[in-house]
């Protein structure tokens, strides 16, 4: 059986190595490191760049943290919320928010939780939000995401997928955050899985991360783009903070039980707009991305 | 007794009343005005101003619905959510987003609620949301309230003040959104209070609206301000939306029973940014303002 140490273990390496792919592609911006203890027990680093070459604000943030399980996680797990189990939560959560327009913000999350009464499940997700979906991005980026998946089992990705459609939704705007990708929660030893198999696909989700961004890196960050391009980005951006502050359950459960604001925050953009009853124009790259998201579309 | 339409009709004329009087404050800007109907029953009419002279992104709303009370309503009120009652509600809303760093956001809400099976109330309240707290306009602010509550019942404001303390207050942050002010809510036919009297404070906090926000308008709108005073705006704007997003009741419950989504967040600013742990320097204006960011504070 592993060690739950040793998954936190080795989500700090990924932490590391992601932070260095993304230094050496970004070529100006560099990682800062806060170093955290939560008071009751555990900690985390939080790894923030700004004003690179490339990302205008990101966050890389690993964390690892333990003690007696707060009632509001033992209501949300429908258990005794008297009860004197402990928990352990370890994870590493991406939000990367490019300069270019026509580079997709990216979201990245794997985590593990484990309780005394031994209880355990692993849960994770990578998903994208172009400002502008350009299709064969879109295609890339699910492929890449399908030969993850596909590696541990073949009913994976059209499960994962759909997970992540359902999960990135904004009801009040009655859209997707984004073209989606894979989201999937209270992946246990079930279905013939071990902890060890469910830890490799989730290993290779957090391995896939590096390699898919620096190839939009690499493919965007130079594409040429005007004032108005960059206006419909911090109105899109509008929508990613309202995501995050009113849906996102990662985040409300971060800070209804007093998390790391600024840890859990990281994730908004450097900048965003609002602007009343805001509507692209008929026909233009901006209206044809709004169409765009939707759950249920096979980008692949 | 007062029928539920009269109480609409006059909030209605408020609502014309107090665009007029920003308009005349503001010599430049226009409110544009948005008709619309619920599908359940009712509407409203949502109105918008943007790039005035003094205002930079403002809304001031009316609505009068009915209907069939939604599940999430009757739940809310721990009522049978398979009851048949029906339910009447209206209401003025306003926020109001100026240019000048040292102009404050202000927030204004009146509103009634009423079901078949006989039961009413009104809540409302003002609040201010400085982005530098200037203590004369913060006294004067407490005290026109306080003017206005006094009229009706000495317990108001005092009790209404610590309301809006504990009501607008950034638990995540662990800072109050501004300097407060009143709210109050579930004002019913009790204590004495008859629904006469009731809407009798509830007019004279809706008619304290436009006096207060013309006299800031008139004295801070000119004074001069620097880039930094306006990027200090942006961020403390980007508490605003963290508030209205994660905390505010309000905000949540229409997004939740899929209400008017762009008059719901026609609250949100212009623009607002984010920074990781961005922190005023020590002894500046910046860091003065936060530190009043506090419950409990006697302004007057």
């Amino acid at each position: 059986m592993i060690a739950k140490e040793s998954i936190g273990d080795w989500f700090k390496t990924l932490q590391a190595g992601i932070c260095d792919s993304l230094e050496v592609a970004d070529g100006l911006g560099k990682f800062a490191s806060d170093i955290w203890d939560r008071p009751g027990g555990g900690g985390g680093i939080t790894r923030v760049i700004t004003n690179g070459r490339v990302i205008e604000k990101g966050g890389v943030n690993f964390s690892a943290v333990w003690g007696k399980a707060p009632v509001p996680v033992l209501k949300s797990l429908h258990m005794d919320p008297a009860s004197e189990l402990s928990f352990y939560a370890t994870g590493v959560s991406i939000v990367i928010h490019p300069i270019n327009p026509f580079m997709p913000i990216i979201h990245m999350n794997v985590r593990y939780f484990e309780m005394t009464d031994g209880t355990w499940w692993f849960g994770g997700g990578i998903d994208l939000t172009p400002h502008y979906v350009l299709k064969d991005d879109a295609q890339y980026f699910h492929k890449q995401l399908k030969t993850a998946c596909d590696r541990h089992d073949a009913a994976f990705y059209p499960a994962f997928k759909k997970w992540a459609d359902e999960y990135f939704y904004i009801r009040h705007r009655k859209e997707t955050r984004g073209i989606g990708g894979i989201f999937f929660d209270y992946l246990k030893g079930t279905d013939g899985f071990t902890k060890e198999s469910r830890f490799a696909f989730v290993k290779d989700v957090g391995l896939a991360f590096a390699p898919i961004y620096v190839h939009f890196m690499n493919k965007n960050a130079d594409l040429p783009f005007h004032e108005e391009q960059k206006n419909w980005q911090s109105t899109r951006r509008g929508r990613y903070v309202e995501f995050n502050l009113v849906w996102d359950r990662g985040t409300k459960f971060g800070l209804d039980t007093d998390g790391r604001t600024e840890s859990i925050l990281m994730s908004l953009p450097p900048m965003a707009t609002w602007a009343y009853m805001h509507q692209p124009a008929e026909g233009s790259e901006e209206a044809k991305t709004v169409a765009l998201l939707k759950q249920g579309i096979d980008w692949i």
